[in-house]
């Protein structure tokens, strides 16, 4: 449309003729007609991203759950609610040149989601049966052939941040796990800036706390140096 | 504050020198930093019911969980995220005139809540076990000296609406439930318009279906009428 025109003729940048994905924001998972599980992810990170990465010239396709902020003007958005929906949307927008994935995925839904409002009096406390979602993240790391160029998956970590974010990173087959620290005293979850820790094959760089915006910046040009190599 | 004086002088309405607690939006229930249990309350109908009682000259003390909606301009706002959290804020606004319970409180917290992300690797599915929380409507409509002289529940139903409703209001304790039909395909929820049956002493009173302003405007009205008889 006419915002993915002037964007691109305003910046025939280093990413001008790459589709990039970008998944962002929490998914909810519901337990009946009112109820769900959701989480605390405000879809910021991924915004600021995908703006920056179409700064430089992206196409991009965002696939996002229920997130606070607004999505990315001049981007193809593509609303979700559940994991299993995020899937099938980022399926359907392959084949992309990169990927990241900022979304914060529900790992679990709930086994048996009533159709009808859980009541109190229905007799004892409600137990709740999990199913593991599909993980989008190892499905596409995995993939054969049309396995995107580059795959990124980001991990909210409250503790042994680079531990668990370098053996993540093995266990998904991703490219680049982008892992911030979210305990809640960071103030990270919700809010404007990040402190990410980048971990790739060549190891785990400790990125300095700044904006959301900023780190979207560091991170685009790190997409466009890679893809453009 | 400024506003609220603006407010008063402007409208020395039926309800002028009473004060009033509204309880609005969903609670949030942490499952560890990262999730949490969540319902689609929006609060848009405790905000406007605040605002028609405002308009009609009331000091109103607005109780909200985390919404999806602005909180009314004019009121004394005290945003809470749990069910816990709501009955100590709600205990510490008594005394009131009348209390409106339009918030949607979950009925149970996880009962062990994580300090930690939990997390997949853990290995088998989570299973989280529930403790109920405190029942606000019930506590309050069933206090003895300094009980509020309306006390007014809200019910959100999928079936059997009047029925639900009816029992509700005797088991409870509480003078009045508003009842809204929250089925998915009615759009009641998060939208703006309402279907209420309003459950009193002398029987269930289906009003039409029309605007959450609307059914706040009259359901103002019939609180003041009450107020002043």
């Amino acid at each position: 449309d006419i915002l993915d025109a002037v964007r691109s003729a305003l910046s025939a940048g280093p990413l001008a003729g790459k589709h990039i994905l970008v998944t962002s924001g929490p998914t909810h998972e519901p337990i009946d007609p009112v109820r769900y599980i959701a989480n605390r992810s405000s879809g910021a990170q991924g915004t600021a991203l995908a703006t920056a990465l179409m700064d430089l010239g992206a196409q991009v396709t965002f696939v996002t759950g229920p997130a606070s902020v607004a999505p990315p003007v001049g981007a193809n958005v593509v609303a979700v609610e559940t994991a299993a929906e995020m899937l099938a949307a980022v399926e359907a927008a392959l084949p992309v040149d990169a990927a990241v994935f900022a979304a914060a995925v529900a790992d679990w839904r709930v086994a048996s989601a009533s159709g009808k409002k859980i009541k109190k009096q229905d007799g004892a406390l409600p137990v709740l049966e999990f199913a593991e979602n599909p993980d989008i993240l190892a499905r596409i790391s995995q993939m054969g052939a049309g396995r995107p160029r580059l795959v990124v998956g980001f991990a909210a970590e409250t503790h042994d941040v680079i531990e668990n974010a370098t053996a993540k990173r093995l266990r998904k087959g991703c490219d680049w796990i982008v892992a911030n620290d979210v305990r809640p005293e960071t103030g990270i979850m919700g809010g404007s800036e990040n402190k990410v820790t980048v971990v790739t094959e060549e190891g785990a760089m400790d990125w300095p706390r700044m904006t959301k915006a900023e780190v979207s910046v560091q991170l685009a040009a790190k997409i466009a140096d890679t893809l453009t190599r």
